[in-house]
């Protein structure tokens, strides 16, 4: 395996170290905005056919790499295969998204939970690390990641996405201790996984914490925060004597970036909320950011886009530590071309500031 | 008339006066939750039907203050009057919410768009104020509320509710005057509109900035928060001698705390996501806050309730400018019971920060 990269500018950006340009990516680059990613699920059947079938989660990890001069590949994979392999049941009701057949319902089922066997159930996952990162050839980083725990166990419980988490919540306030006990054994079962997709090939790690943001503060801090911390603590950090860089993004968690920038992790993202150069003042050279265009500014023109970017790029300022992304994940209605002008514009726009 | 209220804890806590227990109200309090409002809402056979009768409009305003001993009252109505006033045509359909019949769909007919006549077109309004002032016979005082610009613009363009703004930021970023012009026309009714209802007897003022929250930095401070000011800046700001305080609420909008503290307004709504006692420390003396418990919490146990409170009110901490409430509207599946846990704990837990 060539561990010599073409473009490692990503890795470099979350390392703060000096790049010539604000390396992007765009979170969900795989996704259905392409006529070839709905191709190729219209062929594996499902979604989770996709998921599930390493040479399709390689075709499409692959997909918008072909189009657009990315920085980084991500693994294509969803944030709950690791409650499905813990028994849950994972499954994809049309227009109603993720749903699972045995969501958390009573004390018991919470005792009952057992870590997820990554060797055995998320095994296709790794395949599809290895595979992707075979198939990279040295040109672009890949980039493995997991849902945070209190975001899996609001899928848990709720079984399935929610307006307000009514059934989590009230779990977390009136049986914290069972809140607890789901927290604990899905934050094992996410450092195994992100170790197991770092052995197989992942270059850097990304924790979603989708949810967090519906937490108040105090609740954040005692139910979502610290068993992150504890991932990034239990993260391999250092493979062939590369550094495997750590991203944590809470959607929502403005608010919190100080204490998230304190836990340890290499790079913070942004969704699109908050000021980027307010993010930076706050964080100082304690960890990289990551974001923050509104995804919806690429269903303006590229000229509104182009301007857009360079708010976004002038608001971070000069030097490195800046990777650019979306708040948020690309809508399945943008126009591919609207998301060519975006790479082209953070990667001609972002020069003066390096 | 009868200017002398029994109890005016709610407006000393605004003006932060010196109070003998923190006052508190909740964000939609006269609703479904409550069966004597189901009752009156069948009676009246819809939403908007309980809105336009000032009977009705009045019976279930002092429904929430019959069965627990809360502060204030606040005037029933919708957010969304002001643009049906404009001629978009309000309706609701069942289970998906507030629907306009006449979204703006062009230029041509936005910069056909004029204020709406508050004498004429929310005489319904300003009725019911006048009829809940006499009821409430000095008992608490009456809130008069509107729905800000920007949020009033965000379902004058989609139509309705929307889970991405895509359209209305779609018509931001690619035709700003355009959006202007809507915030404009929209910012003049709501001056209209409060002053009115100022002028019907509502004692302080409360302005809705829903989706702020869903705004980049940088557009929440051109496209949302200008008009908040402009209209604070238009509000009588005192009747019979009597100051008529103005509470602006933008959900989310916990990161821009201190812009919104600085507008001129007497206090500033938190909903439940930021700490009290860090918003505090944030506003210094300028502002009062409301808030901000999470309304999931009223599904846990009363003893876990009280738990909350004592939480916010340990972080507010001591001395006066704190009116408790939710930090969003109260769910329709609460209990009612679990309202008046609330209260007594609000009422009883909070006299030692006094």
């Amino acid at each position: 395996m060539n561990f010599k990269l073409k473009n490692d500018t990503f890795l470099r950006a979350l390392l703060r170290q000096p790049t010539e340009y604000t390396p992007l990516w765009m979170m969900r680059q795989a996704g259905r905005y392409l006529p070839e990613y709905r191709a190729t699920r219209k062929e594996a059947g499902s979604f989770l056919g996709l998921c599930k079938n390493p040479n399709y989660a390689t075709e499409v990890t692959l997909q918008p790499l072909e189009r657009f001069p990315l920085d980084a590949a991500i693994l294509f994979s969803d944030i709950l295969t690791i409650p499905d392999a813990m028994g849950l049941g994972l499954y994809f009701s049309e227009g109603e998204g993720p749903k699972f057949e045995r969501p958390l319902r009573s004390a018991a089922e919470i005792l009952a939970l057992r870590p997820a066997d990554t060797d055995k159930d998320l095994r296709y996952v790794t395949d599809a690390v290895s595979q992707i990162r075979k198939a990279l050839d040295g040109s672009v980083p890949l980039i493995g990641f997991s849902g945070s725990p209190f975001t899996l166990s609001c899928y848990m419980v709720e079984g399935g996405g929610s307006d307000d988490y009514a059934k989590v919540k009230t779990l977390m306030y009136n049986e914290p201790k069972l809140m607890h006990h789901i927290l604990e054994v899905t934050t094992q079962s996410v450092i195994n996984y992100l170790n197991a997709q770092i052995e197989a090939g992942a270059q850097a790690v990304m924790i979603f914490d989708s949810w967090g943001g519906v937490l108040s503060h105090a609740a954040f801090h005692e139910f979502s925060l610290p068993y992150t911390q504890r991932i990034v603590d239990g993260l391999i950090k250092e493979k062939d004597g590369v550094r495997i860089p750590s991203i944590v993004f809470t959607k929502g968690g403005g608010l919190w970036i100080e204490s998230i920038a304190n836990i340890g992790c290499d790079a913070v993202g942004l969704d699109w909320t908050m000021d980027i150069g307010i993010a930076r003042q706050k964080v100082g050279h304690k960890v990289a950011l990551q974001g923050n265009l509104d995804p919806v500014v690429l269903f303006a023109s590229p000229d509104a886009i182009r301007n857009e970017v360079e708010k976004v790029l002038g608001s971070y300022g000069y030097g490195s530590g800046h990777v650019f992304n979306l708040g948020h994940g690309i809508s399945q209605h943008t126009n591919p071309e609207h998301a060519a002008a975006l790479v082209q514009a953070v990667h001609e726009l972002s020069r003066k500031y390096h």
